[in-house]
């Protein structure tokens, strides 16, 4: 908290500095889809590849993505998610459900989800773990450091 | 779809060119906070005044935000969420979520949620409407024009 300008301690604003770039996060969407090499995340995502391999650096810096050397001559290296990487799913999935419903006319991805055998399409919505209602529902009196006074 | 280039069609990426700027989020956060006027949520953000203005005005021309005016001499507006604005809640929460468990010491906010008169602190996770499951788990196999081939 920073008495001096008000400004609030956020948990948003902190996942923002480390996923906050566009590039960030469509990386991390190629890694969601098992697409763990430069040239095809290059590809798949229209990032320039200077700026591609500064935000891979990044991530792997706060631990989001490991490099994993696949061939020794000459090197080569595949980018995975690391545990903590794959908890911003439910960030990609949130950002993938609003722009299904907001920003396009047709939904560009469908995953499937449940038992291989009997999968159904996937309809994420946020919930109260607890009582296993939607989060949006019901939602009032923020407190902490970082809620209005 | 860029034929041409492969670059895939997102709803992530289309979520991100309208939510993406880091004080795009913490504006939509301060209206969550039900924080409304400019000046408090310069305070709360920390957002330079004019970066905060042109954030204001293209979230509202992407119809998430609406501008009301609650003086006429002179004259004031205040920033309410619209329904389109309130449905970036989920990513906010998941936002929020995701730096509560890696990138903070103390939660900076805890919402409460359900009855007010019996609210429980909303533990957020992202699940299946279909199945009630969460959502990240038998995640698979991704279909569409935007998914890998």
């Amino acid at each position: 908290m920073n008495a001096d300008t008000g400004v609030r301690p956020c948990s948003i604003a902190r996942s923002m500095e480390v996923l906050g770039q566009r590039w960030s996060l469509l990386v991390l969407r190629e890694l969601l889809f098992e697409n763990h090499r430069f040239d095809a995340i290059v590809k798949a995502t229209g990032a320039p590849r200077d700026i591609l391999a500064t935000r891979l650096r990044t991530l792997e810096a706060n631990g989001l993505v490991e490099r994993r050397r696949y061939q020794d001559r000459p090197p080569r290296f595949a980018y995975h998610l690391t545990a903590r990487g794959w908890d911003t799913a439910e960030v990609l999935l949130s950002l993938m459900a609003f722009g299904d419903r907001h920003l396009s006319d047709e939904r560009p991805v469908t995953w499937q989800h449940g038992q291989p055998d009997h999968p159904h399409p996937l309809d994420p919505v946020l919930t109260c773990r607890t009582c296993g209602e939607p989060a949006t529902e019901g939602l009032h009196e923020p407190t902490g450091p970082g809620a209005p006074r």
